[in-house]
């Protein structure tokens, strides 16, 4: 029989998938504010930022309720714990999103890119948000495979910023520096977004294993 | 009378300090090695990193077990609860600094700021360390009054971060894209060291209190 403990849990679980379907809408907005110079996209992208505040608040309340009239053991510990985790990766996710909708609204109406890297942040903007959704997969199916997997796509997003910075460090390289400053902190905050969504796929691992796989070294940037 | 329970969470309190201690003094290492092109100080912050990934695994299972075989309740629950999510930002402000190091290495011999920015460059540093070191001070004394200030010191770091980009981002700058590139991100680097040190507040006051004040907004870079 399911008990309410259960459905509580599985009500966490589902606000979680919800929370990275949202900052995942949020990175789709942000990169077609980013390549398209859509003013709508950036403060739409900006203004939902405070519904995934209060969805984190309100997933933390519960996941704390949990702990506290629950005293779940063995696995279901592990998913609050997991839970607890994974819900300041998303927020962190959303807030990268945020950060790539303000860099193209502050040079709206202009394109926020050199002409240069446009293709390649076409091509890491599609990385990430497929790592956001293969995350938000996991954390609804629970799948450790897929859940391992995500690790590997991320290897696409980190050749695509070692390319993203060969041009940008390249000595001959003669566009503005406002421009190059700008396309390398949106390319770490795609990078980053990434990073998250790699993170949410080895909570999950543990959640239904127990075991925690390593962290991939610091990189260089 | 103090039971092993007890100890327990003051060990784990102990072992949030020591963390928090590692990641200052790498950023302090780390400002060394950029600064001063120091490449020693950039070798041991990259090698001690793996000290904090051992002390991470640790600190979590060992909060995993307390929630495990303690269920505990109220302000014991709190204190493990929040322990779960200042173990990320600790970890975060450690790889922070890594960033900061390997940059420094990158460049070495030279050094990797354009003179302009390197004035602005110590201060943050200062800033930055300050933090870290009053958020350690913080979770060994869970002085919610202190921990607030926190937040209010970081202001000093907005207003630096928004000095370094007004250069940054300045057409008539005439320093070479391969610098700039790496002050946008270096600036980053300490300005999100910061935001963990502040969130690390947060998270004490929600230990001590059961209210989690709200966070800033997100910044535009």
């Amino acid at each position: 029989m399911r008990t309410a403990y259960h459905h509580q849990l599985d009500e966490l679980s589902v606000q979680l998938g919800e929370m990275c379907g949202l900052a995942n809408e949020a990175m789709r907005g942000a990169t077609k504010a980013l390549l398209e110079a859509d003013l709508d996209a950036t403060e739409r992208v900006i203004r939902e930022h405070d519904r995934m505040v209060v969805m984190r608040g309100r997933a933390e309340r519960e996941a704390f309720a949990l702990l506290a009239l629950q005293q779940p053991v063995a696995g279901e510990l592990r998913a609050i714990f997991g839970a607890i985790q994974i819900i300041a990766d998303i927020e962190r996710m959303d807030a990268l999103a945020v950060h790539v909708a303000k860099i193209a609204r502050r040079e709206h109406p202009n394109r926020a890119l050199p002409d240069n890297v446009r293709a390649c942040f076409a091509d890491m903007a599609k990385v990430a948000i497929a790592l956001g959704d293969n995350a938000k997969q996991v954390l609804m199916s629970h799948d450790p495979e897929r859940a391992a997997r995500l690790r590997e796509q991320d290897d696409a997003m980190d050749e695509l910023y070692r390319q993203l910075f060969s041009v940008l460090l390249d000595q001959n390289w003669t566009d503005n520096i406002p421009a190059a400053v700008d396309a390398a902190l949106l390319g770490r905050f795609y990078e980053r977004f990434a990073d998250h969504a790699v993170e949410v796929g080895r909570r999950v691992i543990f959640m239904v294993s127990g075991d925690l796989p390593e962290q991939d070294d610091v990189s260089t940037y």
